[in-house]
């Protein structure tokens, strides 16, 4: 796969002036920019994402994706800016305009929501509904623990919103060779996951069946979910997973790996795809 | 203030099989629980929260209080678990029935949803409901660059969760004096201040307009909104603030410190409340 996606400069800092001790005068520091983002569906306010302004496509139609309401970007006639701001004075940019092909798929809208910077699988009321379906994830390359260890290094040079503010999460997909796919930066990590979706539907790379997942931070319920959705084989973090997390990679057949720090790391699940060397 | 409220262990670990480079056979790792909390309003499902078991009451409570859906814990009737599980063999460990004293105030209920571990101001469908409203948070007393440089290490050796999962974040609310007065740990930031605020709530300590908040991670639009609403005056954190949490706290009057690192901070709003020494 020879297709790359580093951001260009598409994310936002914001310059601010702070004190701090021993220092007289305020100095300046950048800070990473969050907006809401309201979706609207065939004219209808239907969600606010709180996320950092950049791919904002890519976060719709990944958000839909994983949220399991549209499974192709045909099934998506448009995304657009609205001609003008809100009517209460939000800007254009703070707003995306979405025409699905077919009005049924609107149903599964009715639990949407606001949905936070750290907020990715939405819109159940009850535990039923919280409840993961689908198929056994597929993938059966392996890879060796040497080229696990080689991976936060491949991606930190390009982490640029993480380099200017230190407060942003990052979603990198790689290739079992140990080559950059995509990265996404977000200062919320399911935001960069579901960018990183929009970006591997636009190019119909799913399933990622061949992908392993690098995540900045920890794994929870739903960027396990997320994976299982979007066919991830193996996840590989540098936080740690929850109990929940760990459960769902055992079911759905995904390699967890997490507390990757240079060579160390732990195998939570599937150890299969890892082998030594 | 001498009340203190230390975590006794009744949240829960689950020992996981884990694999690692260099050794044949699986060891055993400690994580973090995450599991679904289903919150029912007079019988009626309204929203499912992913967090940490333990201090359940306390997180209903501090969820209610910072989405104003109540404004003083004489406002519920009750919190009870059910008799039994739920239809779909839900744990009744998992689900809360909540009486609220009076129905009208369920109307804030309509756009309650499921809100994940990372997640907390939600339910808000367009961009002018995420507006935050009310008053200037008041408190004025002040505070030594040293001592707020002494915060984490006072907080830290009660993290039990944290020292023993290294998955969870922690939320401690201080006195200006440096003393501890409440420490709550989740796999969801949200939910450790949601919890911290239902303690708050129950033992009548609002406005919190005399106490520091100390974050584990980073401060977004939603920690700044859940500490409006608490009438918390200065949030220190150890992690980055978004450009919207600064937005906020410059607005509301709130002192804002972030990267907390033994003595070096940033402080990006109000510094009228720290002093050299």
């Amino acid at each position: 796969m020879s297709l790359v996606s580093i951001p260009e400069k598409n994310w936002v800092t914001v310059p601010v002036d702070i004190s701090f001790p021993g220092q007289d005068s305020p100095s300046t520091d950048l800070v990473a920019e969050e907006q809401p983002l309201e979706l609207r569906f065939h004219g209808k306010p239907a969600s606010v994402l709180m996320r950092t302004p950049g791919h904002d496509r890519e976060l719709a139609l990944g958000f839909l994706f994983h949220e399991e309401i549209i499974t192709s970007v045909d099934q998506v006639q448009s995304i657009d800016r609205p001609d003008k701001e809100g009517c209460l004075g939000e800007p254009a940019d703070n707003i995306l305009e979405i025409q699905l092909d077919t009005p049924s798929r609107m149903k599964g809208l009715d639990r949407f929501f606001f949905s936070t910077s750290s907020c990715g699988a939405c819109g159940k009321k009850s535990l039923e509904s919280v409840t993961v379906h689908g198929p056994m994830v597929q993938g059966d390359f392996m890879v060796t623990y040497s080229l696990l260890g080689t991976l936060t290094d491949r991606l930190l040079p390009h982490q640029v919103l993480f380099h200017q503010t230190g407060g942003v999460h990052a979603c990198g997909l790689f290739t079992p060779q140990g080559d950059l796919v995509c990265l996404r930066e977000d200062v919320g990590r399911h935001n960069a996951f579901d960018k990183l979706a929009g970006f591997a539907l636009i190019h119909r790379l799913h399933p990622l069946s061949a992908n392993i997942l690098l995540l900045s931070g920890r794994v929870g319920y739903e960027m396990a979910q997320k994976a299982i959705v979007s066919g991830i084989p193996m996840i590989v973090a540098v936080g740690a997973p929850t109990s929940l997390a760990v459960e769902l990679c055992e079911k759905w057949g995904i390699t967890l790996v997490g507390f990757l720090r240079g060579k160390k790391m732990n195998i939570y699940t599937h150890p299969k795809r890892v082998r030594t060397g």
